[in-house]
């Protein structure tokens, strides 16, 4: 059950195609009611071809103050902030943007800060550590940002090439190896790609080649457990949720939704 | 309190311009959950230059099912609707929009209707009687067909002569007579105008000229009781609030909004 819904309660979006999976509209307005804040998140699906014009429309609603955004739009929502952060520049990404009170949109990228968090929780100091990310899509170049910065050496794999390149250019000040699908030799694997939401999925690594103990996150969130992490788990390793991830992700996400400055 | 929301809820707006006085993000919701219906009626407050981008954006949104259309928007949201009803044309103007399942979206007008319910709930029976309509505005046009068709006969009065003539034009095929702020020689007066919202506004007639026992109604939900409705109640008339035209409103618009079809 949530507080209710007025004419007067402030309006956050979370955008992307599909939603039923998100997480946000339940979590973040929780975390809203729990600050004393008349706020919800709303779910909306929107295509690749709808975004440019529904962002356009959107900002312009005056109750809506703030937007999260996810698969497939954390790039091409980058085009719709005026003021991103210097995080969300280095990645050309964001997930979540704000109006501030001049008017203009300020945009983050804060998923990976939360995976750095949630690892952390489950007992993975990820300084000097080799850490293998697959999928260099919004969230994915986002873990892989924040792995460096908190002292892994990261490697990347995405099966599209250029896209992984242009990570690895974008990111050119650390120093960003090239992965594969084989997680031999590496103390954690994250799932940054959809693999695993349907059915029929492939795994996103040869899970037979992992190593004994190393850590397995991934940020699907439904199901719950992947057939990624319930292979990883039935050797032995830990493993961490999209779950255990959103769990600070709502915080940190409301932290910078609620934080109108400028 | 209201039921959760998810990815998976479906989602109404309620577009207008302001917004933070309307009913129907709590009564729509309410009446959703009884009907055991997940979905949400969510507030979005967009001025009259933003509306045609922003209602061609949501109308695209996969997970948007229902739009009602409040002030001051109701005329202009007709030219959204590939499917509007015979009412909804003869008004030209729409207060709810839902997608029909081969994804065009059709329109109705329902505002007259939940007037007519709330003036008979309050023993008001429109045959024969003598009504005064103050507004010749979305709802207030849709209040004077509703009361014509009851068997009222039907005066209306506007300060923009010229958006009342439109209206006995539109409504020619009944006998729709011209009024004035004087409510003498009228059994019922309806408000249709955003009189009475703001603590300064004048009065929609000169309450002093009310007939003894005249019935007083007034489409404004902010404040409950109007200056207008406050002065007509000290005169011994019987009264009808937004809010108890609101109460069949929420039911009759989810009636439609439900209703899918096509």
């Amino acid at each position: 059950m949530l507080p209710g819904l007025s004419g007067e309660t402030r309006i956050h979006l979370i955008v992307g195609d599909p939603v039923a999976q998100t997480k946000s509209p339940a979590g973040l307005t929780r975390v809203f009611a729990a600050r004393g804040v008349d706020a919800v998140c709303v779910p909306m699906q929107v295509s690749a071809a709808d975004l440019d014009p529904f962002m356009a429309a959107a900002k312009r609603v005056r109750n809506i103050d703030g937007i999260v955004v996810t698969v497939p739009h954390k790039f091409a929502a980058l085009a719709h902030c005026e003021r991103p952060s210097e995080r969300a520049r280095a990645l050309a990404a964001v997930n979540a943007m704000r109006r501030e009170r001049d008017g203009a949109w300020a945009g983050d990228m804060t998923d990976g800060v939360a995976l750095v968090a949630a690892l952390q929780a489950a007992g993975f100091a990820p300084q000097g550590r080799r850490a293998l990310v697959v999928g260099a899509g919004g969230a994915g170049s986002a873990v892989v940002l924040a792995l460096a910065d908190a002292g892994a050496r990261v490697a990347v794999h995405d099966t599209d090439a250029a896209r992984r390149e242009e990570l690895r250019a974008r990111l050119s000040a650390r120093d960003i190896a090239i992965g594969s699908a084989d997680p031999a030799g590496f103390d954690l694997v994250v799932n940054a790609t959809p693999l695993g939401m349907a059915a029929n999925d492939a795994l996103p690594v040869a899970t037979d080649r992992l190593e004994a103990g190393a850590y397995a996150a991934d940020l699907v969130t439904r199901p719950v457990v992947t057939p990624f992490l319930d292979r990883a788990r039935r050797r032995g390793s830990p493993i961490v949720t999209g779950e255990d991830i959103f769990a600070p992700q709502a915080g940190i996400l409301a932290d910078f939704l609620l934080f109108a400055s400028g």
